[in-house]
Formats: C-alpha cells, sequence, structure tokens
C-alpha cells in the first residue's frame, strides 16, 4: 500500500482522478479509468497501461491476487475509503476497485492490417453502453479490429469501458478517425465493406459473408447518412420476420457479426492449390 | 380534451396514474403505462387496451393523428402540463405522451399454442431493459410467443415497455408462469426446448435449428440453474471465437433467435431417409 488510505473526497488526488470521468481531461492525459475487478484484471494483463490502482480494504481482500499483481508490477496501489471510491466510481454500487489506465487505442494501420477477415466500425454510434455492447460483442464474435469513427462516442466514456466487459483490452481499437479513410483502409486490406442499415435491398441472409468483411454500423435512432451508404460496397438489413419496425443497434449489430463468423468457419474450405 | 389541463402533479388523477410505476399498483389495477408516440400508437391499435390518455400540448399537436384516433375510438384524452407529464413519465425527456393500458397478456395456453415454431422464454431474467430488448428481437425474428417466468422482472415494468419499443403490443406474450410448467407445454405443442447457456457442450452452429424451437434465456450475471439446465432437450451455447468472457444476454439473445429464424426459413431440407 503506497501510504495511507485516502478519505478526503475533495483532496487534489481523488479529485485529478474523477476529472478522467470528462473527455476533455481523458484527452489531455490521455487517461482513463476502468472499474471493477474484471476490467482492472484485463487491463493489468496489459504492460504498461495500468498506472495506478485505488481499491477499498473490502476488495483489497477480496481481489488480493489482482492487487497483488498490480504490486508485483510496481504499481501505486493506493487504499480508498469508502466514500472515496463511490466519487471516483461512476457505478452506484462501485466494486471497490478502479484502475487509471493509459490510452489503449492503435492508429487505424495498426488495427485494420492485411489479413483481417472480420472488423466492425462504428459510425455515429452515440450511446456509449451500445458502443461498448458491439465491442463485447465484436471481440466475441472474433473481429479482428473495432473502429470508433470521430463521429462516434468515446471509447473511454465510462459506460462504454463497463459495457465492453474487459474487450477494449482485447482487440485492437482504434478511434477518432473520419469514416471515408476507415473505409478506404478496410478496402485496401482486401475487406468487403458492409453497411447495416434498415434501407438495405439485401438481407443478411442474402448475401455471401464467407470472405473477409467489415460492417459498418450507424446511430441509434437514424441509421446511417446517405453518404456513408454510398461509400459501402453493400447496404444489408437484418431481416424483420415479425411486427417490429427494427432492431436495437447493439443485437442488430450481434446478429450481423455472427453471421459474418459463422460463414467465415462454415469451413467455406480454402480453395484447394491449382496445379500448374 | 375531457375537462382542462392537468397541472397539480399533487391531484387525486396524477397520483393514481403515477402509483402505475409501482408493480404493486399495476398488479392491483391490471394496468399499466405506455410512453411516447410509437407506444401509445401500438396500443391504440389494439381494441379495447387503451384505457385513458395524457398528452401535453404540444404532443397534441405534434401527434395530433394519435390524439384524434384516441377520440375517435371514444377514449378520454387529458391534456397534462409540462409538470405533470414529468411527473409521470420515467424517461428523463418525456415526449409528452402517455397512455393507461390494460394488461396485454394472455394464459400460457394461448399464447403457446400447437403450430408455434420460435417461442423465447425469460427465466430469471431481472433487468428490464433487457428484458424489453429480447422482448422486441423475439418480435423481429418471428417468433411467435415470448414467455416470463415467474422469477424474471414484470414485462409491464417501464423499463421492459420502452425497451420493447411497441413488441409488447405485437405479439402473445404470458407472465408469472413457472419454469417447469412453461417448459411442459413448450414440449408438449411440439417445441424442442434448448437452454442459452455458457454451460453448453454443443454450440450454435453443432445443433440443427430447422424445427420448431424454443429457447430459453437465464440471468445476465449467472445464466440459468442447474435444475432449468435438466429440464430442457439441449444446452446449447453462443460460440465465443475472441477472448470476451460472454455475451450481453440481450446480443446472446439476438444471436440465438436469429440463427433459429434463419434456419427454419432456409428450409434446410431433412435428412435424406435410410435405406433399410
Amino acid at each position: 500500500m503506497a501510504g495511507s488510505e485516502l478519505t478526503n473526497i475533495k483532496s487534489p488526488r481523488v479529485k485529478a482522478v474523477r476529472r478522467l470521468t470528462k473527455r476533455a481531461f481523458r484527452d489531455r492525459d490521455r487517461s482513463f479509468l476502468a472499474e471493477g475487478p474484471q476490467a482492472v484484471r484485463e487491463a493489468l494483463a496489459l504492460e504498461g497501461v495500468v498506472v495506478e490502482l485505488f481499491a477499498t480494504a473490502e476488495a483489497e481482500q477480496r481481489h488480493a491476487d489482482i492487487v497483488a499483481a498490480a504490486t508485483a508490477a510496481g504499481l501505486a496501489v493506493h487504499r480508498a475509503s469508502g466514500e472515496v471510491m463511490a466519487e471516483l466510481a461512476q457505478t452506484v454500487t462501485p466494486q471497490g476497485l478502479l484502475a487509471v489506465c493509459r490510452f489503449v487505442h492503435v492508429p487505424l494501420d495498426g488495427a485494420v492490417t492485411a489479413g483481417a477477415r472480420l472488423v466492425a466500425v462504428l459510425a455515429h454510434v452515440r450511446d456509449p453502453g451500445n458502443a461498448g455492447t458491439v465491442l463485447r460483442t465484436a471481440d466475441a464474435a472474433g473481429a479482428d479490429a473495432v473502429v470508433f469513427t470521430d463521429a462516434s462516442v468515446d471509447p473511454y466514456n465510462g459506460k462504454c469501458v463497463r459495457a465492453s466487459a474487459g474487450s477494449l483490452f482485447h482487440l485492437p481499437v482504434t478511434t477518432g478517425v473520419p469514416v471515408a479513410q476507415a473505409v478506404q483502409r478496410l478496402k485496401d486490406a482486401g475487406l468487403r465493406v458492409l453497411a447495416a442499415d434498415g434501407a438495405g435491398k439485401q438481407t443478411l441472409d442474402d448475401v455471401d459473408l464467407s470472405g473477409p468483411t467489415a460492417w459498418i454500423f450507424g446511430n441509434e435512432a437514424w441509421g446511417l447518412p446517405e453518404e456513408i451508404l454510398r461509400l459501402a460496397d453493400e447496404v444489408v438489413r437484418v431481416p424483420i420476420h415479425g411486427r417490429a419496425e427494427s432492431l436495437n443497434l447493439a443485437t442488430a449489430a450481434a446478429v450481423c457479426l455472427y453471421a459474418s463468423a459463422r460463414s467465415q468457419r462454415a469451413g467455406s474450405p480454402a480453395p484447394a492449390p491449382r496445379l500448374p
């Protein structure tokens, strides 16, 4: 333990951490907050990501392995009172562990590399919970990368980090990229770019998804704007068999990403090498 | 417009409506609240469901068609001040329309009928937003019914109604049923009962989903208890191809329900009969 327990919610140290709940301060410090044992454990698994750890006395006991890992990595572990933790954490029932982490995103070219087979692009996704859920689903579906365009929510928003359930630390994420630049890079890397939108003439069941594919997901309320639909190779909709008007963004993304994962793995067997 | 504008948030009428945000009062009155133009429109499309409508002056103008439909149906439409609407509505930015509706669920036998091909069962789903999202997704996937067991959240919870985006009014919903009774009924109706759980030995890609299928979805945090897994014909998991530990409940349900919808519609031909 570094020093004594932090008990004053007005102390400069507590205030400095609390500031990271705001995007402007995150961008200035290139740091963000990860809350709870799952996120903190995943962050610690990446070298050089966690800057410092805050833990309540109770969490120190319950998650002794995590605290030990942080200490072994030479990190400062600060004990925080329940009141301080409640001030720092953004959840109603904070689990007593919170890490200050360095930004983990990579440049577009590092995220989307030749050989990528499945990429999710979040264009105009504004709800951080939805964005985090798509990130988690993309990870589960085996995606190679997730791209947050410059019109989407900040991936380091607390709600997004929580909804990603650790996936922010699992696969290459890039952020702040203009959508046209992202699409160009995806095409250059050999991926077919599909825009998921209710306006699509083709449904998910009509298109061959066995090849390398990038999916663009749009805004919760109004989908994707015309200029993005034009950038894509195809506009594809999830079929609506019943009377619902549409799907929630995160569930639509799950259906699309898993359809790709299944098709790619369905053992469309690699073409046999041609004999000369 | 029936009478003058309601402006007093402490009036008995306003208090009586406000009470419907609590389950005990909903159950007593067999009534619930539907907020916003989309839900109110869908509720009005069903005869005898809407009891009365509350609208702000602004909403009356913006949604004149809805108010006219309610009036034509002989319903009382009360004008409410912005303050009264804020008191009645559960959203931060209420859209100025709110209907008191009669319960719409049906008995188990009425929901799950012979010939049903796709049914979603919510067992131990506690988060109303997740439950509403699964209801919306089941509707979109063309499900014949949705069953809320007695251990799940109330489908008339305001968050569930909102997340369902009108789907609560689209397909037969039953609620308060013990899970064993639901499973028996599903089996009697000829459906194969699959429990969606990370503990499943088989993945979604391993099972034949072309026949009539019911999916049981469990709790957000801990999945399904052993006794429910034993009731099911099979326990099936969504494959995790990446490093995520699991999927969010609503996204997992979307992947399962759409996998069924696709298989049932793909007309996967029955296996050729074996010659003796």
